[in-house]
């Protein structure tokens, strides 16, 4: 707050670590001067790669980053990672756990882990963190890992940031679990078979291997099942090589482009419709007058239709 | 969309099946005559009571809901099912599920049932989730059951909807999923601990009364935890009266109508929104700039934030 922008935006492409909290908090906080930092910073974005990492509960995704993290800083990479936990809206505790995770990278300036919560109930979790990413982009972060809980509209979201998506699944999870595989199957890039040693493994990768033999490939890319234990560090190396395959097949075949011009029509979207919203009802004014219509609408004076139309007419946004 | 909306609204009204059915795909497929039928059904609904169901996948949320359904049933209370899945963003495979839903159900006109999916990135499951139940509720169903995946932000946003929330909880889920408790504790009315017959449950029981001891009741309400063995129709009558319990505590203290102001809020600004991205990208004209802006931010000719104001003046929206 006390420094100007410009300073700011210097601090973080140095990778200033106070700099990069503070804009991770500004932007959290839908401060405003985040949007003129991220002005700023956008420029010099588009150099890192993002994985996006999903799995149900359970399924040993922290531990996974946190070794994927670790194999990314022997190669002398910079990495970011954001471990995006929607199912706690209301609490805030993500602080307590990142010091935990930073514990084992301590004194390591190379890396920088950031948790984050859904903050309010209108939306914007995913925006936060496609934002969170630029400024790690930055930052001079190589490579990103956003991290997620498999389940709901939000981390499919969140995932579809991502230029690479691992799909985590453990052996004995259950039915029901085992089949999340239905949805998450057409977003995964490859998956990973963690707790690799537990009994039924092999039968997972099978099935694993029947589904995927029913999807056509997309782009000749064919999802690879990587099997990990990850607590042992086991298979990371391996898991890090099928990523950079990834990445080596689809900037070859243009289909990262096309990916990112969908991603930012998206983008501009969800922003779009911030600013309209805020035009319409700027000011204490508009509040007041989308209370009163709510109340009339819960009391069935009115229909939600009539009452919307009434906010649009009322604004100058309307010829 | 032969019979005038007039007509329609009446058949909706007197519970036809088959004019129910074409008004939720009607919703579902963001028809247009949608909302004319909606603004006819409008006056005619409040008379139902949602209650929103939701738990991890494995909780055994289905047979819960098909018994609470069969209980209302049997006291002659009309009965709208909706089941919402967005784990799946992908597939529909919803209609054989309700097919096999209905079979227990089979030549009861007094209940109706209903899977819905997630369609398409641009949001809009728990309006349209919301859409239905003003149907169904105007359709006479006195009790409106919405059941939903308890993960991520679509769910909480769904639960919202309803007047009571059950959060569902099993025995012997593994830790991470207990884990989820913290987010789901402060929306749940009514703590349902299925499968109340597994090794664990009483230690689960006990760890709950532990976590609630710790809340503050929400106007005098206590969250009270009710043991059932679903699929033995065991705890059913007793989580019946609970719900209605929760409703008769809650409409004497004035707090439903707050809630449903709250709700209205939320459904106006989401109504308004789509409204207002309609205006501005009205037609190909719109989208074709969209493309073009997406495609210089992806190339990073131009930020995301100024190729946003840029849609913005284009346009007759901003004065």
């Amino acid at each position: 707050m006390s420094a100007p922008i410009e300073v700011w935006a210097q601090q973080v492409r140095a990778g200033e670590v106070r700099a990069v909290s503070r804009a991770i908090t500004a932007i959290e906080n839908h401060a405003p001067e985040a949007e003129d930092l991220l002005k700023k910073l956008f420029p010099h974005t588009g150099g890192a790669y993002l994985s996006g990492v999903t799995g149900a509960p359970g399924t040993g995704k922290s531990t996974l980053v946190d070794r994927l993290a670790a194999h990314y800083r022997k190669a002398e990479q910079k990495v970011g990672v954001v471990a995006v936990d929607p199912t706690s809206p209301y609490t805030g505790g993500a602080i307590l756990g990142d010091r935990i995770r930073m514990q084992s990278h301590a004194g390591d300036a190379g890396i920088f882990i950031r948790s984050m919560a859904t903050r309010g109930f209108l939306g914007g979790l995913s925006r936060a963190t496609a934002e969170v990413a630029l400024v790690l982009d930055a930052a001079g972060k190589k490579q990103i890992l956003i991290e997620t809980v498999g389940v709901g509209q939000d981390e499919v979201d969140i995932v579809r940031l991502a230029d690479c998506v691992l799909v985590i699944l453990v052996p004995g999870l259950g039915d029901d679990i085992q089949s999340m595989k239905a949805g998450l199957m057409e977003i995964a890039d490859i998956f990973v078979l963690n707790k690799a040693d537990r009994e039924g493994a092999d039968r997972l990768e099978e099935q694993l291997h029947a589904m995927l033999s029913l999807v056509m490939p997309r782009d000749g890319w064919h999802p690879p099942v990587i099997r990990t234990v990850a607590t042992e560090n086991a298979g990371i190396d391996a898991l890090a090589a099928s990523i950079e395959k990834f990445r080596v097949h689809f900037e070859s075949s243009g289909e990262r482009e096309k990916k990112q011009r969908e991603h930012w029509k998206n983008r501009l979207l969800g922003l779009l419709e911030s600013r309209l919203l805020e035009q319409v009802l700027q000011g204490a004014e508009g509040e007041k007058k989308l209370d009163r219509l709510a109340a009339e609408v819960s009391q069935r004076k009115k229909d939600p239709f009539t009452a919307v139309n009434e906010l649009l007419s009322a604004t100058s946004t309307t010829k």
